[in-house]
């Protein structure tokens, strides 16, 4: 016996989603027929909305309503900055910091040997255009994930931008707040050493 | 810094999914953004049909397209058993076993007198109902998690159903196939002991 064909498409559907196997999306699709029916419309419409209403901006790559998005419209932002971010969620944490009030550039992925991704798959020949155009542009901020993937492509965008006499810098390694040390790996206790401060 | 309108719209609807959190509902609304449109599509039409095409049988209680379902429906099945169930899914496991071939009956939960479910809140009274005007069933198998809500819905229906000279039968409790001993809990293993069979 199958499951009826409505309740076999949406277990089909949710298990396209990452981390949500057979067992997980038959629980979900049973949970979606008891939930409100508001609540189910309202899910389809934001599914739908999300592809419809978002796009990317053409000046740094971050997802927006409008084109150019409000971060690069925001004058009062400091120009001579742009932070190289690998996705625009990593924009959303930047900003909650609510520390850095430069510009951005998204690159939408890493350089990954692995995955056969290289710098012309990625915003990297945006950004360099971009620099090219705003010579107010002073430093590169690059923001990539603490992964192989993203330190080769910090290592990528030193060499192409440092020619230009822009200032190129990483965000610095070690202890996350709060950490112990005893729990610490080794990687991150070497980088925390190399890159010891004078107090 | 807020996010977009329509991601943090997808951010709560897929909070509403149980076991689906703050993090995991960020994640999953910006997978979807990058997801392809006709599968992002596909999603919001299935969610939108589970709700729309899918109905309780009246007869029964499942899950199904039609009324009655197809179960229902099915005169090949002995009609002299019902297997009472908490849930439609319960039914397709049933089903897989291959080895049952009588009727159902969806409680849709249990008496659960911590959350507040009484037997008239459940369907109770449809069963006992279908048994006055089937008068061919012989034999209700109780098949109820075995919880204590599960336990304590069980105790009640054969106190409600034996005086009409129906059997009331549970399903055996015991180790699971390929069970560990070791690693089998105090409460099943009673059950199991309690419930030895002769070789």
């Amino acid at each position: 016996m199958q499951y009826p064909e409505p309740i076999a498409k949406l277990i089909a559907s949710y298990m396209k989603l990452p981390g949500i196997g057979e067992k997980t999306a038959t629980r979900l699709a049973f949970y979606t027929l008891g939930m409100e029916e508001n609540d189910v419309t309202d899910f389809a419409k934001a599914l739908v909305a999300v592809k419809r209403d978002l796009h990317f901006c053409s000046v740094c790559g971050n997802i927006t309503e409008d084109d150019p998005c409000p971060i690069c419209r925001d004058s009062s932002r400091d120009q001579s900055q742009i932070l190289v971010v690998e996705r625009p969620r990593d924009i959303m944490a930047m900003e909650r910091m609510n520390e850095y009030h430069g510009l951005y550039h998204v690159l939408n992925g890493t350089i990954s040997p692995s995955a056969g991704t290289g710098p012309m798959d990625i915003n990297i020949p945006s950004l360099i255009e971009r620099l090219k155009n705003h010579p107010e542009v002073k430093e590169v901020i690059v923001a990539t994930n603490a992964s192989v993937d993203g330190e080769t492509t910090a290592q990528y965008l030193a060499r192409l931008i440092k020619p230009a006499e822009i200032k190129v810098t990483r965000l610095a390694h070690g202890l996350s707040a709060g950490a112990d040390i005893d729990y610490t790996d080794e990687v991150t206790l070497f980088k925390a050493v190399q890159g010891r401060t004078e107090m």
